[in-house]
């Protein structure tokens, strides 16, 4: 079949939108027509070709939601109509990670996803007879895509799909980095650096648990009251104090018991584990750093009790917990909506990067 | 009273074998006759002048047992003739740290304990009117000493106190950084890097909850017979493989489940986290590293779910499970025997020092 998708043929050149072609799903395989996908910093990162791991020609995007149209041989979890969100962290319940109840960083189909390629080790996207590569497993910057059955997640049919395709990343990656992997409790301290979209849903997450104060840190004073909007009860701007870990340790009585580091920058990293509490402070590592860059602090930070730690995709187990994400959504115990800032048509993909690199939107999503 | 203890008068000299004047215990305390002490790295690293905290005239020592002699007003819990042993970390049950049920750091008397006080701010120790100073709230190189009583675990009376002692410190750390920092489960592959005394408790511990690979790295080839005495069951010298993170990546089908860095080598804690597995790996730092030491790694490391911890006195909550510990060494769950290699009278203790600093003794105890 044929398939309308943005195509990223080399590092640093813009999408061009083309009519793709697309076989059809294979056992274990599931033909998903995309509704609509977020454009994400990662997408942006790979097109940039800053990413070392990134391969062309493929066909981005990993934020999509939309309905099954086919399923090939052997599916028995999903039936077309089913809605669904496509999951770069599978979860097949088999491999030994899955098996472990200790990660959801499923390893199934890593090596052959982070070669741009289906379980069989081919591609389904071709244009005149030249492969096109999938990324991240979920390519949702095209109208069909072919999925594996263990990288679904089938969700409710009253979700909209132009705002729970957030929900197959940044949703998840900040709500799930505070409910899955710190599992904060009810009356934590937390603080939360960096208030772009992982940093507001950390604190929607803080404030869904019942954490009580919910600390933002940005240098971007703009950013104060949507984040008071999603729960953040106090702010402060680094540029405004004479040293931030100092300052989060006054506001929290010694420490914030849990702290999230949601821009990717290594000496903020250090900042985030070093305001934690004495004896018990958690600091995890949601951002990305550069390719080299490393993280230091000294040895006795850890003896003295905090932990350092990352996440990843919110450490959500994708069939089993992304469609929790989607009823909390749903039920209205955390918002999406407002951060949903810009809606786009696929020919205006590259009009979605440039706001996000101008810093303009939170988050623009493509409707097909 | 009078009591003979060894004396640090400056950093970097001999101790002197004094006859010390010594104050009753005053409303809280308790009067402990020291039966036996180990002598312990801590000690030698405040009595070399590399500790910045070390201050003197003092009486050293923080690894005894003995019996309560009298007690101030207000003791409760302990009675003369109750056999005990100090706590350097001591376990009020009142302050935020003890009641956090997250930490063993009471904090109840930390600033007046590292000023080389007692609670009031006094010291009890005296010579011909000069002051000398208390060391980690114990002085266990005194025959008598006076400690709080929230710093005194009491212990069954037919515990030897020539074996015991060593629970104050060394026994405590290394075992309890399995049972109670890391709760390493039975199955659980762990690496453990330097098999000194610490690193031997650590083997000891894993072997008592049922761990499956126990891996001792340590590049003095003379400590393998011991270890594996002891539990090991599988020993690197990192000097005869390429790459001990991958020697204990293959030996493990993908990395430790836990790791415990047992010697305060900063390069060393960075091979003890990427030696744990991906998705779950924990590396507990239990080494005390030189001051000023930073540790290093990349991000990704902690994204992918390895997380770095510490230890200190072994997470133990010491009037609470110290007590344990004695239990777990008279009912034949761990050894303490072969590690005591050897024992002195206290005019011998700058003997014990010699012996620790040429690396010829495992631990040396001195016997009142």
């Amino acid at each position: 079949m044929k398939t309308r998708a943005a195509v990223a043929w080399q590092a640093g050149q813009p999408l061009t939108i083309e009519e793709v072609d697309l076989d059809g799903p294979k056992a274990g395989e599931v033909l998903v027509e995309i509704k609509a996908t977020g454009i994400c910093h990662t997408d942006y990162y790979t097109l940039s070709g800053a990413d070392p791991e990134g391969l062309f020609p493929a066909i981005l995007g990993h934020e999509g939601a939309g309905v099954v149209v086919e399923t090939g041989p052997g599916v028995r979890t999903l039936a077309p109509g089913d809605h669904v969100i496509p999951l770069y962290t599978p979860e097949c319940r088999e491999c030994k990670f899955c098996l472990s109840r200790k990660t959801n960083l499923c390893q199934a189909i890593r090596t052959t996803q982070g070669r741009g390629l289906m379980p069989d080790s081919s591609a389904r996207f071709s244009l005149n007879g030249q492969t096109i590569l999938h990324y991240m497993g979920t390519s949702t910057f095209s109208n069909y895509v072919v999925v594996p059955e263990i990288a679904l997640a089938k969700i409710r049919k009253d979700a909209p799909f132009d705002k729970v395709c957030y929900i197959g990343c940044g949703v998840t990656t900040g709500i799930g980095a505070v409910v899955f992997t710190a599992k904060v409790e009810a009356g934590a301290n937390v603080a939360v650096f960096g208030l772009g979209g992982i940093g507001l849903n950390v604190i929607q997450g803080a404030r869904m648990v019942g954490a009580d104060r919910i600390i933002g840190i940005d240098i971007n004073p703009a950013r104060e009251s949507l984040a008071r909007e999603f729960g953040m009860t106090h702010f402060i701007n680094p540029n405004e104090v004479d040293n931030i870990v100092d300052a989060v340790i006054q506001l929290t009585d010694g420490g914030a018991d849990y702290s999230f580091e949601c821009i990717g920058n290594t000496q903020v990293m250090r900042q985030a584990l070093e305001c934690t509490h004495k004896g018990w402070g958690r600091s995890i590592i949601i951002g990305v750093a550069e390719a080299g860059a490393e993280i230091s602090t000294r040895p006795f930070q850890l003896v003295t009790g905090r932990k350092w730690e990352g996440s990843a995709f919110g450490g959500a187990r994708g069939r089993s917990d992304v469609p929790k994400i989607v009823d909390w959504y749903m039920e209205g115990k955390i918002k999406i909506d407002p951060l949903i800032t810009h809606t786009l048509k696929l020919e205006d993909i590259n009009e979605g990067f440039r706001l996000m690199k101008a810093g303009e939107s939170i988050r623009s999503v493509v409707i097909y």
